[in-house]
């Protein structure tokens, strides 16, 4: 208990729950995060993919960007009309399910949280990579110092810090001001000066499908879209009014992210900067025009900070999903508990192992990881405007029309470029996302299935439990030989009926005899039947008596008593308790019979 | 229960038990297997340490092979010895620890431990090098047909298979008769034909310090010795007069043992054979005799027989001792226990998954096992001897002196030899085994402590339990809401005692307003009480009642009754209890309080 309240805290309590209200500038800081620190990995992912198909194809670095950032704008504006719709907090699974049914909302609530669990993963790696690329030497220790940031922040959120939007403010902005820096710088550098040619690449690519190979560096560069429905989701964080303050803010965070990439994208092709794994693209373009002076680290610091900032926006996401769908049965109720300090912990403590394990299998391979991220993303994002648009048909108010066309034409470009990513990424790990978020409404649905079926058996309706009182109570106490903790196990059997009978299992000749005799010296009251075991087995036996017994009582119950030791070690119990656990086990399944520990405390 | 009998098979009763006595030739066959299938890689060993030192060390092999045969006469003649002073049996923890007390005991105890795992590894991979060197195409499933292997023989051992002379014997006279083939059809080809020289080593080595290379070479080979004490811990398996017959047998393995090294070693040195990871010296030189015809077949398939029959002769070890050590209460109790087949089925067990673990991490490399194995053998043959001398001396019978000098001879031989194994094969991985035996000396004398500490605090002679009846018997039943399994606890806990209370604790107060409409609704007779939780916590609340109730009755018993759900499908147990589970194992460190689970049987 020591060691939680040293690493958790102290509790908080249930009424002092309240919501810190956030302003625009704040709100910005504070959902921006996600969708901004994609800008770091954004271009490097689409330059990854061009590179295939040799030096010529580099040069469509930034109509690829100028696509992904009429994305940008196509989504922010169908998000725009959602959070007017819902200002209750309107995520992907909640539109889906309200609109368009179970079956849709679990798809989307499935691509959601495994897709926490990729932010987690991928902004962490990426936020390590920001601070090797600045120094090389810690290379060696990437994912340590990435699980060391995924525990730093579990622990974060375990303990309830609840001062998001000042944590958030700083290195939001600086991160914004640096990178607006280092685009001035560049377009000062550059200015007048041609641009510099791509070196040759020694493998010039099989470039005989460039459409192929454009349309995979286009997915590749759809990560960047990630993160960009968080502000629909914490409209009710903002000050009122709160649809309109959310609506201002989304469009600021479009904009910032529209010039961000776009800058980028434009400057790692003007000093033709190729990707390589030991270096970020980001990093190359600030060394390329600052050299490594100071601004140069404090734009590799700000990256890595507004990562892991982005990181912790899952650890609010991924609870709050798990807990909605836990509320709805969807997923194991303890997912819904809140714990000491107001948080969802069992969903945090998930998120963070989760993508603990993802880091270590992918080592920490950004690159690798990008590709599995897009597929829940866009089926999100597809899902939820699909849903918008039905929403608009039924709810028919004032202008639904032109509504639903923006939702219409948001669900259906972002549709398309779900199946470009599916199709260009399947075989670079989107296929694993491909079939994991059917498993996820699977076992949803069976959870949900179990969860209802309990609650109907559990029903007063039902009559499943006769409220009569019992005829008889007969009580076992199974014995393997004459000592203390048999002699409590007695002495509590007796508290609970006049029916006591203690059990011993014959197998050794000599031991019985020994253990008959010293049971007749200790008169306690109760009388012993000895059972013959010719297989040496005590659970068998045993079993048949009790069968025998409730032959005779049909409307009586039977307690087991066991003598459990209770030892001052935990692996003490390895050497103990073995026969009273399986004896246990069985019994659970027999009906009309309860077992019971009688906890004997050892000393030493 | 139905996977468990259809593979283990039903069991056997306990006055079934005889032993089925073996001749010289079925003893020679059943006992052999061990020591004389290390031949398959004991001058591959040799080679393989000889090799770093250039071609010139190779010529060391002959003389290296006589002077292992040589250690294993004096170490079968020590054994002799050791068959007729302890005819029921003289394992080296037994020898050791009656003549030279409890540690010297539990590290020739620990050694054997530690050796019969690495034996089942060492024999399993060595076994199935034979067959990939034979049909290298399945060199790739090697470490998948190895774990096979021991699951086969983890089954058949807990399937209580007892006809081990009649499987024993075909195997072992096949691989003795077509290795006495092979060495004959070697010496027939290389009749007068001048020895093959060494091709030229690429690497010449470091041939600065060739004594170090040849000691480390004899070291490598020493591993050759392994199971040469099978016979003495079995004497009692011989048909009478167990002594002598098993003496006699001892003296012919020595012999064979001899003949087969030796043979071995010169014609591998004779046709130049060089160790290689691909295909072992046995079958390289079966191959250049017989090329790969049905002789080399029969050679390649007697090897991997015998070898997979020594790693079974383990499973007799390892349970037998590890029995005699946990009666003795060094090991925890569960290894003492005889399961439905008449067999040690937990030290079969744990056998089994340490091997298996053993051979997943160092990927199913005989070579690389083989330094941790000798050290073991020899720390148990050594401590072995010289408990014989020390039994000599106490014991002062006719030729006690004789005795003592051939035991003597032998502990100092195979001490030497242990010392020179320690420090040339420390970083090669003797150093876990030097780790390793001291660490399981240390918890072996936890255990027994505990142990004895338990008995203690259990004795009848201490009063630790009052023996008077309780005073006051208080049934409380902590409720989360209206339904059935709830009744179904409170009628159990009217069955109990007539002070029966159940307990809520109020949380949400809209559900608390709820829970008290339907109690007073459904009258069973037992009083409510609602509990105030500021922190949301079930527990705290609920303990401080019990400790409330607990100071009211001091000389009385509680039982805190709590519904606990039975599923029909084991993950549906994730699902549910852990609020029950929870309390239950904070409840058991309470003192006078008993938690008792009343089953509920979900029906899907």
């Amino acid at each position: 208990m020591s060691i939680k309240s040293f690493l958790i805290g102290s509790p908080i309590e249930s009424v002092k729950e309240k919501h810190e209200r956030l302003s625009k500038t704040m709100g910005l800081a504070v959902f921006s995060s996600d969708p901004l620190s994609s800008v770091a990995y954004g271009t490097e992912e689409i330059l990854f993919a061009l590179v295939l198909g040799g030096a010529a194809l580099l040069n469509y670095l930034l109509p690829i960007a100028v696509a992904i950032v009429i994305l940008v704008a196509i989504v922010a504006t169908s998000y725009y009309q959602t959070i007017h719709a819902y200002s209750s907090g309107g995520g992907a699974y909640i539109v889906a399910k309200d609109n368009l049914g179970d079956y849709p909302g679990l798809i989307a609530g499935s691509a959601l949280l495994i897709d926490y669990v990729l932010t987690v993963t991928v902004s962490v790696s990426a936020g390590i990579a920001a601070i090797t690329s600045a120094f090389p030497s810690m290379k060696d220790h990437a994912i340590a110092l990435c699980l060391s940031a995924i525990l730093f922040i579990s622990l974060m959120n375990l303990r309830g810090v609840r001062e998001s939007g000042k944590v958030f403010s700083l290195p939001v902005y600086i991160f914004i001001g640096s990178l607006l820096l280092l685009i001035g710088a560049s377009f000062m550098k550059a200015f007048g000066l041609p641009r510099l040619p791509y070196a040759e690449i020694r493998e010039s690519g099989s470039a005989i499908f460039p459409v192929f190979i454009i349309l995979k560096a286009f997915a590749s560069g759809c990560a960047t879209l990630t993160g960009i429905e968080a502000v629909s989701n914490g409209v009710k964080a903002f000050k009122a009014p709160e649809a309109k303050n959310a609506g201002t803010t989304l469009v600021w965070m479009a904009f910032t992210l529209a010039i961000l990439t776009i800058g980028i994208a434009y400057f790692a092709n003007h000093y033709a900067i190729l990707p390589s794994a030991d270096e970020t693209v980001l990093s190359q373009l600030a060394r390329t025009v600052f050299s490594k002076g100071i601004i140069y680290y404090v734009i590799q610091f700000a990256t890595a900070l507004i990562l892991i900032l982005a990181a912790n926006t899952s650890y609010a996401d991924f609870p709050r999903l798990s807990s909605i769908m836990a509320n709805d049965r969807y997923l194991p109720r303890q997912l819904s508990n809140r714990g000491d300090k107001l948080v969802f912990s069992n969903g945090i403590l998930i998120l963070g192992i989760l993508s603990a394990l993802l880091l270590v299998i992918f080592k920490g391979d950004t690159h690798s990881l990008i590709p599995l991220y897009a597929v829940g993303v866009f089926t999100a994002f597809t899902l939820s405007q699909i849903g918008m648009v039905r929403h608009w048909v039924k709810d028919r108010g004032k202008g639904w029309f032109k509504s639903a066309i923006i939702n219409g034409t948001g669900g259906a470009v972002t549709g398309v470029v779900l199946i470009i990513i599916a199709v260009e990424k399947f075989s670079q790990g989107a296929w694993m996302v491909l079939i994991a978020i059917p498993l996820l409404v699977y076992l949803a649905k069976e959870v949900n299935k179990h969860y209802s079926s309990v609650a109907e058996q559990l029903s007063l309706d039902s009559c499943i439990v006769d409220e009569r009182d019992y005829q008889h109570h007969s009580v076992i106490v199974p014995i393997s030989g004459m000592q203390q903790a048999v002699i409590g196990a007695i002495k509590y059997g007796k508290a609970l009926s006049h029916d006591v009978t203690a059990v011993y299992v014959y197998i050794d000749p000599v031991e019985t005899r020994k253990m008959k005799e010293k049971w007749d010296e200790r008169c306690m009251g109760v009388r012993l039947e000895i059972l013959h075991s010719p297989y040496r087995s005590v659970t068998e036996p045993l079993m048949d008596y009790i069968d025998g017994i409730r032959e005779k009582y049909p409307d009586g119950v039977i307690t087991v008593v066991l003598p459990e030791f209770v030892p001052t070690k935990w692996w003490h119990q390895l050497l103990h308790n073995q026969t009273a656990l399986f004896l246990k086990g069985i019994l659970l399944f027999k009906k009309g019979v309860v077992s019971t520990s009688v906890p004997f405390h050892l000393k030493k």
